[in-house]
């Protein structure tokens, strides 16, 4: 099997992205640490730009496009966090976006994609009818799409946000991420390759309700998720051929957790850290309490996003 | 007028803290400073130790105890962040904390009380009823009340937030805190006479449904506060005397905010700096935005407090 992202495109997108993205902060909690039964260091990626890991990715993939190329503007489909930071990525680099979103996206997310200054497209919620549309833009623009994670310059871009956690937390013993298209987690298992006095063994965690991962490096062959049904709107989505060969080559392991234990984790995030974490990345904190392994251990968790929508509860506060 | 609480009291305090209060981080965000018309330095009280600057107040008055009376350990009634800081404060000194608690105080509450190991008596909700009951209990243990902001310590220790904001950010012009008793504006009031190169303006911000402080200030006389009505569930409270004496001397203006406005802020200060702050704080931050006075300035806020419980959305996030 051909390796295309390897530790040094980590390295090499570190440097290129530096000077757009956030250094985020690693965040420590004494509290999170006794209900995790472990050593927590949270890599504050809700606190990146557009409020999520995927500006990395983005902001690799844009900022590597030539001039003519760059001109002609890029192009996603998707109502989550990808939509918003390829946006910005493409506002910082002064060049167009367009983002196909369903017509059933939340206003807010919405709101932010059109702050950043794109050009929305809506379409149907279907998969196949956000494909149609997205290609029918690519086509009438020019623009070149950038897939939210089935791309080797988002894989690398991702991986950064371990890469600064390794560096500043002596001595991991494991790192646990949430698992969607598995961006995130082929980039971390590749950033650990290259990082670290010792071998980091890096989990992945996934809902019980879209665990396509899970099955698919259990039986060694992808396993597209169909119907998922979680609270973590960011991880419905199946892994890519991509992603996947990454991932069965080095995940240390999977974890699935159901999705009352990761509304557990949210709340024990909001009121033990104040840190407004989405669900997507509260299951890999869930991840740490379920698994026996992990306890004891020095283990760092990438808090992927914050863009959710909590309501202040004015009658019991 | 005889001022007991000086700015020296509050370097003392600072220094009697630090081995025990966080040095809170000061936040900023480029979205808020849109929104509120101002550059704001956002001083993260709500990630002190026990969720609120309370445990700078708390702990200077509980580590100036003698011996003797330490032993007998403290007291207060607080249904909010007093209450939690009292206990932790008398945890880390190694003595008793006894809180008197009304019996329709939230669960949440009254679980951070018990996890820092006071000893809490329910008693009605009615004022007098908190008085008469914290009254037998310092009887019967013989325990010291600390009481939330009535008390020289308990200001100086407030103080020290502000004295950290204005050491971190040079040249502010303001500084906006919220008022529920008056403890935090009056410690912000005096650290501002000690520090900074020129003279800092201090705002104290207040919800119309509990406007006690504002009234008070105008008519040059104190006027208790009745029947509160306000989302900011810290700020009930009524200005004593000794606070109004102090907040009377030194404050710019008081600023006036509507539950509506305090809820925008709320919502803006989630979203954007994924800061899990009280409806307490944020009305600091809807007051900037509503006073042309601070517009285009560097506006400190103290975000007091984080102790709330949202509600995960998960049918549109």
């Amino acid at each position: 099997l051909l390796m295309v992202v390897t530790s040094s495109d980590v390295d090499a997108a570190a440097i290129r992205i530096a000077p757009f993205v956030h250094r985020t902060p690693v965040i420590t909690s004494q509290q999170l640490d006794r209900w995790a039964n472990a050593t927590v260091f949270c890599k504050a990626e809700h606190l990146q730009k557009a409020g999520a890991f995927k500006y990395r990715g983005a902001t690799n993939a844009v900022q590597q496009l030539s001039a003519s190329i760059a001109a002609r503007g890029v192009a996603a489909h998707s109502s989550g966090n990808h939509a918003a930071a390829l946006a910005l990525a493409a506002r910082t680099r002064g060049i167009a976006a367009h983002i196909v979103m369903p017509s059933n996206a939340p206003a807010v997310k919405r709101a932010a994609v059109e702050s950043y200054g794109a050009t929305i497209t809506e379409c149907e919620p279907q998969e196949s009818a956000r494909i149609a549309m997205l290609m029918e833009v690519c086509e009438r623009t020019g623009a070149m799409e950038i897939h939210p994670f089935d791309n080797d310059q988002v894989i690398a871009g991702a991986g950064t946000a371990a890469r600064e956690l390794i560096d500043a937390v002596p001595d991991l013993d494991a790192i646990v991420v949430p698992v969607g298209g598995g961006g995130l987690l082929s980039g971390t298992c590749i950033a650990a390759l290259g990082r670290g006095a010792t071998r980091i063994a890096v989990f992945g965690a996934e809902p019980t309700g879209a665990d396509d991962a899970t099955r698919s490096v259990t039986a060694g062959v992808l396993i597209p998720q169909t119907q998922p049904n979680t609270i973590c709107d960011g991880l419905f989505t199946s892994l890519s051929p991509r992603t996947f060969a990454i991932i069965r080559e080095h995940v240390a392991s999977m974890i699935t957790v159901a999705d009352t234990d990761t509304h557990d984790a949210l709340v024990i995030a909001w009121t033990r850290t104040k840190q407004l974490i989405e669900p997507s990345s509260a299951i890999a904190l869930a991840a740490v309490r379920s698994t026996p392994a992990l306890h004891g251990k020095r283990v760092g968790v990438i808090l992927s996003g914050g863009n959710v929508d909590p309501i202040f509860n004015s009658s019991i506060s």
